[in-house]
C-alpha cells in the first residue's frame, strides 16, 4: 500500500498479482463424484483466499461464448476485443517477434507440400523443422504491387507468419489453406470476403505473394535436397486467420500510469502482454506446458512486484489437461498451482491484492474451450468478504462479486488498486 | 396504491420514495471489526425493509467505475450519461440558476488573481466573496465573434459559471485553469481538443471572452479598491470542466406522466433534479452538510407525496464523512438517516414503495469515490422478498436483486410503480 499523489491529491494505492489459470473452469465429472477438477482438488491456499475475499463467476467475453486464449486474456485485461482483435494473425506476428503497426494485416502460415497440379499433399511439409529459418528469409521483405510490402518470419516447426504492410488493407480475405482434414484438396485461391476495395487489394497482394513464394521455394536448394533424400519439399505457403493490427492502448496509458508485467511460458499470452504494453519475463525454466515450474514463476512474480504495480502469472497446463480430457491430471496441476500461490501469498508485500482467474473454461468432457463462466476470487485489504469459503465453480456462483464480465473483473481490480478514473465530478 | 386509467385500461399504480444516501457504500474497516459503517450502524428500519423487501448491489454506471455525484445520480434516475453528460459545466450552470438549452456549452469558472505577465498568483482571488455579483454582472451578456453570446453568473464564493450560446459549439476545448496545485503557473491558452470546426470556434470564442473579461475586470472599481486595501484583485477568469447541454428528456415524459420531486440541500443534486424535470424543494433548514435535518426532510417528502408519484430524498453527509475518512461519524449519520426513514415509513400512504440507495461508494479508507457497488433495498407491496435480513454491503451481495446497474435499479422501481412501458405486444 502506498498513498500516491495524483493531481495534487493523495490517493490510496495497492499492488496486485493476477494468477491466470488457463482453461481452469470445468463441468461436474462422474469420475470425481459430481465435482469439477477444481472442486475435487485439495487447495488450501485458494480456499483461504476465498474465505477471506470475494468470489464470483466471470464470463470473459459474454455468457455462453467460448473464448480463445487470446480473446480471453484480452477481455480479462479489460480490452474490448471488438476494437482490438480481428483475427489471430497479429497475435502470432507479435509472438514471432514482429513489430507491427495499426493497419498491418497478418496471417498464420504453414510451410506445405503441394503437387504440380496444386493439390495439397501435406499441410505441414512433413513437419519440416530444419532449414525453415533459411526458407523464411528468402520470403521476407518482398515488395508487391500497389506498394504493399510482405514480411515473413518463421514461428515454431512448420509454422510461420506473414505481415502485409501498405495503405488501405483489410483482413477480410479467404484462406489459401484448405483446412486440417482436407489433404488431397487443392490450395484455395484468395478471395475478398466483402465488397470493399481494401479486401480486393489485400486479396490481390496475398495472391501475388503466394505465387512468388511458390517460385522461390520450388528451386531452393533446401527443397531440392529434401526431394533427393525422399522428404516432402516445403514448396508452398498456406495462409489463414488474417487479422488487422489496431491501435491497442497500453494499460499504463489507460489506467493512470499503472506499471504491469507478465510471467508466461506461452507465446500467445506473451503476445497479448506485449499488446497491453506489459513487461514480459521469460526463462527456459518456465514453460507453457505440463512442466511449468510454479515455484520459479512465483519467484519471478515476487521480484517483478518491486518495480511494477500489477503482475500477471500465467499457467497453461490446466488447459492442456482439459484438451486431453485428463481430469486427474488437471486436478493435480491445480494443486501445484495452489502451492505456487501459497509461495506468492507468503512473500508479497503487505496490502498486495491477489486475484485468481482464468481466460476460459476447458471442460474435460468437451476437450475444447467452452462458454461456461470461470471462477474468480479477489483477496486482500479493502475487499468486501462474502460468505463463501471455497474456491470452486459452485461456491463462486453464490459469491459477492456476482456474475460479471472479464472487463468488469479487471475494472474492479484496478479500482481496488486505486488506479481507476472517476466519471463525472 | 391506486388503479389509474391509462389508454382505457385500469392499471395498478404505486407511489415511491427513493432515499439517496450519498457515498453510502464502503469497505470493511479494521476499526469496525471488519464491518463497513453501514454494517456496524444500528439500523432497525433499514433492516426491517431488507427483511421484508429485496436487496442487491448496484453499480451506478458499471462495475469498478467510480462515479461523481452528478453521474451517479443521473444513472440512478435511469439516464444514459453517454447521452446526457459531457462535463460538469451544464450542471453548475443549472445550479447557478441559468436556463440552458441543447447546444449551450458551459464552464465552471473561478475569479482569480494573475500577475501582469499572466502568472496565476491566486486561483481564488483571495477567496473573494464581496462584490462578486457586481463583477459577474459586467461579464454577462457579451456578444463575441461569430454571434456567440457569453452569459456569466456567480456561484458560491469565488466560483462562477460561463455559458456560451451559438450555433455549432463544442465542449472539447482545454482549460484556462492551470489546476489546483499549480499556482505560479501561467494561465493556459485555450486549445481545441479535437480537429472539429466546432472545437476551434468554441476555443476562439472562449479566448476572446477571457481577454474581454481581463480588460473589464482590470479597471473595475471593486478591484481598484481591493488593491488599495491590500487585497488580491479578481482580475481574471479561470475556466474548466466544459460540457455541452443536451436534450435531457424529463422523467415525466419518459415514464407515462410520472410526477417526480426531490428534497436536497445540495446544489449538484438540485441541478440533476432540474435536468430530470423534477419539482425541487429547498429550505434553509435542510442542508447538504452534516446538519442535514432528517426529520425536516422526512416531512417535506411526506408532503410532496400528495402531489407526486416519486419523491427523491437526498442526504449528502455520508459522502462528506467518507471523504474525511471519519468512519465513526459516517456510522452515526447512517443511524440518523435510519431514523429519518422510520418517520417516512410511518407516515407514507399505504402501498407506497421505499427504495434506499446511493449514487456511489466513498470508502473511508480511500477518502474518495470508488467503483465498489452500492447496497440497495426495495420494499413495499408487490416486491419479491428474498432471504436477506439486513441492509449492508455483504447481505446485499447475496440478495434477490442480484448485481445490477443504476439504470436497471430505476427501471425496476418504475415498473413496480406501474409506470413502465411494455416493449412489444
Amino acid at each position: 500500500m502506498l498513498r500516491a499523489k495524483a493531481g495534487g491529491k493523495i490517493i490510496l494505492r495497492r499492488k496486485a498479482i493476477i494468477v491466470s489459470i488457463d482453461g481452469l473452469g470445468d463441468r461436474p465429472l462422474h469420475e470425481l463424484g459430481g465435482l469439477t477438477p477444481l472442486e475435487a482438488a485439495t487447495t488450501h491456499t485458494f480456499d483461504i483466499l476465498a474465505g477471506e475475499g470475494m468470489v464470483g463467476l466471470v464470463d470473459p467475453y459474454a455468457p455462453g461464448v467460448p473464448c480463445g486464449t487470446d480473446v480471453g486474456h484480452l477481455c480479462m485485461l479489460g480490452y474490448d476485443t471488438k476494437e482490438v482483435y480481428s483475427g489471430r494473425g497479429p497475435i502470432e506476428a507479435l509472438g514471432a517477434g514482429f513489430e507491427i503497426f495499426p493497419g498491418d494485416v497478418a496471417f498464420r502460415c504453414n510451410f506445405a507440400t503441394i503437387d504440380h497440379n496444386g493439390i495439397v499433399r501435406d499441410r505441414r511439409a512433413g513437419r519440416i523443422r530444419e532449414g525453415v529459418a533459411e526458407l523464411a528469409a528468402i520470403l521476407n521483405n518482398i515488395t508487391l504491387n500497389n506498394n504493399v510490402i510482405a514480411n515473413f518470419a518463421p514461428a515454431t516447426e512448420h509454422r510461420a507468419v506473414l505481415v502485409l504492410r501498405g495503405a488501405g488493407l483489410s483482413p477480410l480475405v479467404s484462406d489459401s489453406d484448405p483446412g486440417g482434414k482436407n489433404e488431397g484438396m487443392p490450395i484455395q485461391p484468395i478471395r475478398p470476403l466483402d465488397e470493399s476495395e481494401a479486401a480486393l487489394k489485400t486479396a490481390e497482394a496475398l495472391q501475388q505473394f503466394l505465387a512468388i513464394a511458390r517460385g522461390l521455394l520450388n528451386q531452393h536448394p533446401i527443397n531440392l535436397k529434401r526431394i533427393m533424400s525422399g522428404q516432402l519439399p516445403a514448396n508452398a505457403i498456406l495462409t489463414r486467420s488474417g487479422g488487422i493490427a489496431t491501435k491497442c492502448i497500453p494499460l499504463q496509458e489507460r489506467f493512470n500510469g499503472i506499471r504491469c508485467a507478465a510471467v508466461s511460458g506461452e507465446a500467445t499470452v506473451q503476445a497479448i502482454a506485449k499488446m497491453a504494453g506489459m513487461q514480459i519475463v521469460t526463462h527456459p525454466g518456465i514453460t507453457g506446458s505440463y512442466d511449468f515450474n510454479g515455484q520459479l514463476k512465483a519467484s519471478f512474480a515476487i521480484e517483478l512486484l518491486n518495480d511494477n504495480d500489477l503482475v500477471l502469472v500465467h499457467v497453461k497446463a490446466t488447459d492442456l489437461a482439459g484438451h486431453d480430457g485428463k481430469w486427474d491430471s488437471k486436478k493435480s496441476i491445480i494443486e501445484q498451482i495452489d502451492n505456487m500461490v501459497a509461495v506468492i501469498k507468503a512473500k508479497i508485500p503487505p496490502d498486495t491484492l491477489i486475484a485468481i482467474t482464468a481466460d476460459h473454461s476447458t471442460p474435460c468432457e468437451v476437450g475444447e474451450h467452452s462458454g461456461d463462466p470461470v471462477p474468480v476470487v479477489i483477496w486482500g485489504k479493502g475487499v468486501r468478504a462474502d460468505k463463501q469459503l471455497a474456491y470452486g465453480e459452485t461456491s463462486c456462483s453464490a459469491g459477492g462479486l456476482g456474475r460479471i464480465t472479464g472487463k468488469d473483473f479487471f475494472h474492479i481490480l484496478i479500482d481496488l488498486m486505486g488506479f481507476s478514473q472517476k466519471l463525472g465530478a
